[in-house]
């Protein structure tokens, strides 16, 4: 399955949503399998910081096939993964950035959130994540 | 008057109806006044290199505050501004990048369309630029 | 309100004074709330290094939009920000860099200030930015 | 004669009074012999693309001890600098980069104006190099 921008366009619906429901103006960023950006909105009073965290956000979770929360207790001091983000003009190794999967479970691209909370930017980017399937 | 992602939304979806119609797919780019990214979509089958030039339009067009179909003729051989595109991480001197204007004429923000011919990748960006004002 | 060219010469003015006051010569960057360069002076003596660090410093400020020195505690090992200096083309993390804020509270830029003791780039720092609503 | 953080700003004061004689608003940047940037501001108004190549044209003029206007004629296609402008980062070729010399003739810097249009960019620059000497 191939990461449509009419799915795209979904996963951002649902992902300002949740930013809307969290009062919290949110940058979010799509890729697809080949990790490059399918869709990007900067919601008013997001950050300007984030248009680049939340692109670095879903390059790196669809480039390591990973959620970007799994890389922050990889890349500390004297872990496996230590200066990974040096790579590739910049990963992220914080919350954010989540892996889309089709129905089969197979990634297909990734969603980057970021201008919160890395609390809340996890949970609008699983929001948005979970209306793939929808 | 700021460029708000509701607006930029309308923008892109009046740009992707245009694209349609030309059965032609784009990648689509909207900055504002700070010639920063608010909101882009890659449409199915949308050449890849165009995410990028799509996104240099945008903020060619803000950044010099002139449609980048201007910079054609000013930027050959000879002419006033022979080499300018080496500035800013590269410019973008052909068509396909129109400035956003609100009612009173003020720039506001940018579009910037890749991957049609240039005459497609104009006609997408002021079909996108005059949902603005509706 | 609108950073204009002259409130940030002033500001520089009064940064300028603060770091003749502490005998430290410092590189002080002035960007608006698009986190882009307004104004900038190095002055005689201030090492090479900050010309880039104060701009990186301001432009961090105003684009995650809190004082730079907040991101120390947030950027160590373990903490949740954990890295986000290698996004944006480098952030930095200690303090120097210092929101500017109308007489509402508003944040329409930001001064960064490097070539002294992070105490010292602070002080002058702050300085700048007291000027803005003289 | 090194150029003074002082003399950098009564550069800048010159070239902002022919600016405003002009009504054109102007990135302004002045270099040191190092090619480092010693001053900068952006007039109220001036193009956001500007304030990258006032910075280019300074440091082109100071980096190949030349005015940029000399460079159009002879990195046109077929001539002796062609292509130099992808050197460095990005050359600017066409005018508004003007060395500042001292009493003896010696460069110690250079400035470089954008924003209008090349005749006007000149024009500010010069009128910025010649307080210099005042």
């Amino acid at each position: 399955m191939k990461l449509s921008h009419t799915a795209a366009r979904r996963i951002l619906d649902a992902a300002i949503a949740k930013a809307d429901e969290l009062e919290q103006p949110m940058n979010i960023a799509i890729v697809d399998d080949g990790a490059r950006l399918v869709a990007f909105v900067r919601m008013d009073g997001a950050i300007i910081a984030s248009i680049d965290i939340a692109q670095k956000k879903a390059f790196t979770a669809m480039a390591l096939m990973t959620d970007t929360m799994n890389l922050g207790p990889r890349t500390q001091p004297g872990q496996e993964l230590w200066g990974i983000e040096h790579t590739n003009g910049g990963l992220v190794t914080f919350g954010g950035g989540v892996v889309l999967r089709d129905a089969k479970g197979e990634p297909i691209g990734a969603i980057g959130v970021s201008a919160g909370s890395v609390e809340q930017d996890v949970k609008v980017a699983k929001a948005g994540a979970a209306a793939l399937l929808k």
